[in-house]
Parts: structure tokens; sequence; C-alpha cells
């Protein structure tokens, strides 16, 4: 074994689902007439192992990362938008700055392998594991033992983390590139079905990046193990956060999953640790072409359709108080018999 | 005119709308990557006439009234439940209850025309015209001088209330019933594609509902006038929320828009002036049936697709946070240039 990861238990219990739906369906209110919260709440409380769940300081960490594959001009932006856009992190400009705050969410940023030296700041963690990936269109984007190193720093890092629920973003020029990669390999989608315009490519962009990702799966072989999918296709930010969500479902907190770069390191932490999928909420599906296929691959329901693309976390950060609403509900709403309301008649 | 209304102006502004296209297109994230929260700052700083909206003091309005129509078995609940309900919602214990808590929104809870008598309380405001309108099936369910009444009791109504955000909820076991006969009636969809279960009629129950509005529709004949379907087909809390739609779009207030029922009101305010609609943004799309039909006639965009039913203003509450998020990004979020990030090079 490769990686030394702390248990996943399985968190099915029947006795707890019924409780859970019961407590809902006891609720003044005609039966399942709260739809899709109705459901969310349930799968919180599953999570939380409670008919009265507290989703307790939520955190958002964001991944950030560089790519080598850029240099193939795969993205609408340069690379230094990475170092510049974790510096808009942590001044408090970015979208998901902004959405954090207004919703009390505690922001933490990861340097994963950025290629930029950053000045110390209290927000900022550097997990550097190297100055940005190798070019994966000649070869791996990193080595084995640097990819391991960077699930060692997620696990590390979400240890050290206090609360109960977990929303991940990221930020790396080039990694709708990767995800589009790893849904391929990890899937067999079609990287014409599956590549998108990224932060903004137009038709002919689109065009050359699906050329310059054909090359980058023929330069790095399958051998059917998604840890070998990640180091040749990956970036440190999505190795970082597959190590930090398979430590998350460890410690039973509520992952709140982002778009497509997000899901992207799902699909493998779900390779590694199904058990993890029993921990994820969809905060959305994302205007990004992939996200649909990598929704579908996981049986996945997303909250919001909203054709959002931008990354960083926004989505989870924009859905997180639907989550805190379900928990309401639960917790809060009066029954039928509590309230003094009588019940169906027909 | 039998109505007094305050003017509602026309608030297209060519200036404005490029000025906050511009706004938004220079925060640091590609082009349109928030997908529908640009959609939906826009909207609200168009209502708002500014590119740093602020909403402040949202107010959540639950308006209650019983329906003559009831005693016809058109609900799965007994009338009584409505009074019930409203003292849930003085209580704290109701869906709409613990949500605007959550979310530090306002609650009133107003008596339209219930069949009950109330003590007195705080959030409670008595603007009841009579106890439950006339069963509609045999003829008017009200005046047209009630009808005006609870117009005017609407208007009045906002008229005192501080904030520039309105919720609008509901509570009248059987007031699907009078949604559904005012979208039949206002829009010529027929009643078999646009009655559903309400609170949980089963199949056969819902046929027999489906009669009974047949009746309601040939007892009421057709005149082309919305205030003359109102006052024939609707119910106290739906003409009061009328006035209440009207006056707050006067006063340009941000009107979220919630269910069926809301909708319903909307449809008639839309009619006597088209440019409340200007002021709406839609909360959800309902699983009451009715409800796509009524979205599609006001050419809306619904925040969230969650097979909500349960009224109460409930999906309003939900979808609130949304629309701060919307906010934040507006007001907040840095530009390229004020952030340093280099913008698209491709």
């Amino acid at each position: 074994m490769r990686l030394d990861l702390d248990p996943v238990l399985d968190l099915e219990n029947a006795e707890l689902r019924a409780a859970l739906q019961r407590a809902i369906d006891q609720k003044t209110k005609p039966l399942g007439s709260l739809g899709a919260l109705e459901h969310l709440a349930l799968e919180i409380g599953m999570i939380r192992k409670s008919t009265r769940p507290v989703l307790e300081q939520p955190q958002m960490v964001v991944f950030a990362g560089d790519h080598g594959l850029v240099k193939r001009g795969v993205s609408a932006f340069p690379q230094d938008v990475t170092w510049q856009m974790v510096e808009n992190f942590l001044a408090g400009g970015a979208a998901v700055s902004v959405l954090a705050k207004q919703h009390g969410i505690a922001l933490t940023v990861v340097d994963c392998g950025v290629a930029h030296d950053f000045a110390p700041r209290e927000a900022l963690r550097v997990c550097k594991v190297a100055p940005g990936t190798a070019d994966c269109s000649q070869g791996p984007a990193m080595t084995m033992e640097q990819c391991l190193q960077a699930i060692r720093n997620g696990q590390e890092l979400v240890r050290g983390l206090p609360g109960n629920a977990l929303m991940l973003g990221e930020m790396g020029i080039g990694n709708t590139s990767s995800a589009s990669l790893l849904l391929a390999r990890l899937h067999g989608v079609d990287l014409v079905d599956c590549t998108g315009a990224g932060t903004g490519l137009n038709s002919e962009g689109v065009q050359r990046k699906i050329a310059v990702l054909r090359e980058a799966l023929a330069a790095n072989p399958d051998t059917g193990d998604a840890l070998d999918a990640l180091a040749s296709l990956g970036g440190f930010e999505i190795a970082t956060m597959v190590g930090a969500m398979l430590q998350a479902a460890a410690e039973d907190r509520v992952l709140l999953i982002d778009g497509v770069i997000v899901t992207s390191a799902l699909l493998v932490a779900a390779k590694i640790e199904p058990r993890v999928l029993q921990r994820c909420i969809y905060s959305h599906r994302s205007g990004e072409p992939g996200h649909q296929y990598m929704l579908e691959a996981l049986k996945a329901r997303p909250l919001l359709d909203w054709g959002m693309r931008l990354g960083e976390g926004s989505g989870a950060a924009i859905a997180w108080p639907l989550l805190e609403s379900a928990c309401t509900m639960l917790r809060d709403m009066a029954s039928f018999a509590s309230a003094g309301v009588d019940g169906q008649a027909v």
C-alpha cells in the first residue's frame, strides 16, 4: 500500500435513515413538500449521524498549483494569474473571498505547487511539492513520490482543521485540462465531449486544447490505476485535494463539492476509497462540459444548475447556506403533534 | 379606475444596464463564469438602480385566508389547518419561521380572511375581509368590493414596511385550487395540465379536484378582466398579495417570488401593471404542475429547481441568501485592475 489512510467507515445505517425520514415526515408540512431540501437534510443527518445535525466552523480550503502543460497554450489566461489570484484570495477580493466572508466560512489558501514564492501570511499554508508540474504532454506531470507527497500534505492539512464541514476550492491556470484528462482516463469519456473553454478559449482554442490533451493521454499509458492517472495527468492542487478528501471522509466531515476540478479530484479519491462519496454533497452543475459526465459517473444530484464555471470553490460557497437551511429545517421545525396542527385528512 | 395605485415606473435604463454589465465583466473572473449569479446581480442592480446594491431589512409577509371551495373536498387537509398553521408561524415552528430566523428576515403574518379569530400578537396583522371566501363553484368567491378591499389592505401593509426587499408567502387550505383557476382563466391553460396534488391528494382526489374546478370556471363566466378573475376565483390572501405586489413595485422593492400561489397573485398583478415584473426574482420552480406554466407565461428563470411545493414563502426564504451573494459579488469583488491580476491573454 503506497498510501497510509485513516479508515473510512461505511455510513449506511438503516435505523438512522428511517429515524431521519420519520423526523422529516412529522414536520408541519405536507409529506415530501420541501423536495430536495428534505433529501439534503437526510444526507447531512446520515453523514453527521444525527437527527439534529449541526454544521460547525465550516472551512473553505483553496488549493493552488501550476501546470507545465500551460506552455502548450491550453488556457486563455497566462500562468502568472495563478499566483496573482492567490494574492487576490488573501487580499479578500476574489469571488471565494467575498462569499466565504458573507457566510462566516473560514478561508485557507494552500500553495500546493505554485511557480511563485509567496510572502508568509496567516491564511496561507505552504505545502509546495514543486513550482509547477511537468508538461504532461511529454510524460508524467509528477513523479509518484511527488504525487504521494501532495496527498499526504492534504491529509495533514485536514487533520489540523476545526469544524465538521469542508469545502474545497482550487486555482491553477491549466487545471481544466487535468480535469478533462482524469475524466477521460478514469471513466473513458472522449476528450471531445468533456473538454471545454476553461477560463475562456474560443472554439479554435478548444480544438487546440483537445489536440494537446490527446498527446498527453498518449504520452502517459493507462495502467488501470487511479494513482498512476493522478500522477501522470493531474496537478499538485488536485493531488493535495485527493488527500484532503480522504482524510475529511475518515473524520466524517460533510464534503461540499464544487465544480469540475474539485470533482476530478473526487473521481480519484472515490477510486481509492468509494466510501468518500457517502460524505459528499454536490453544490452545483458546472457550465464546463466535463462536469455533467462526472456527476453522472458519481450519481450526483447537484443543488444549483447555474452554468457557473469559475472554480475557486465559489459554487460551494454560494450553496453553503442551503445546507444550513436543511439542518435548520430538521432541527428547528415543529412536528404536527408539538404544534397542535391537524394531519392529512384524505 | 377601480384601483388607486401609486405609479410603477419603467425601470429599463440602457446606461445603467451597460454600467452593471461592465462592473460584472471587470471582476476578477473569466467573463460570464459566475453564470446565473451574474444575471441575478444585474437584475437586482437594475431594480435598486445601483451598481453597488444593498438589500436592507428583508421582509417576509405570510398572507393567510380560507376558501369556501374547501367544503367541496379539494384539499387533503381540513380547513382548520389554516389557522393552526398561522399559530405555528407565530410560535416559530413552521418552515418559513425557522428559515426566516436563520437568515435574519423579519416575519409578519397577515390574517386576510381566515375563518378564525386570533388573539393579538406582535407579528400578526389582522386585515380580515371576511372569515373565508364563498364557494366559487357556486358563484364568485368574493364580491368586487371585498376584492378591492383586500388589494387596498395589501397596499397599505407594504407602505408601512421597512426595507427594500419583500418576500411573500401564503397559507390557505384550498389555495392551490385558486391558483389553478387563475392560471386557467388568465392564460388559458387546461385544468388537467395545471392541477396538482396540492398538500397531498391521491390521483383520485386530483380528478375530483379538477371536476370541481371545472364547475368553478363554469359558475364564473370569463369577462376578460383580471380583477373579475381575481374576485370570482381567487382568495383573500391572493388578493391582498396582489395589492402588496403593486405597492412594493411602486416603491422599487425587490420582489422575491415563491411558488404557485404567490405566482398566481403575480399573474393578476402583472395584468394590472406589467412593470411589476421588472422587480421580480423567481426563487424556485415548484413541484406543483401549474407553476411551470406560470413561469413560462412570465418568461421567468427560477433560481432553484427542487420540487418544493410547501408554500408559506419557504422557497423564497431558502433562496434569499443567493440574492445576498449576488450583491456581495457585485459590491465587494475586486476588478482585474484593482487586484493587479492579468486579464485574458488569448
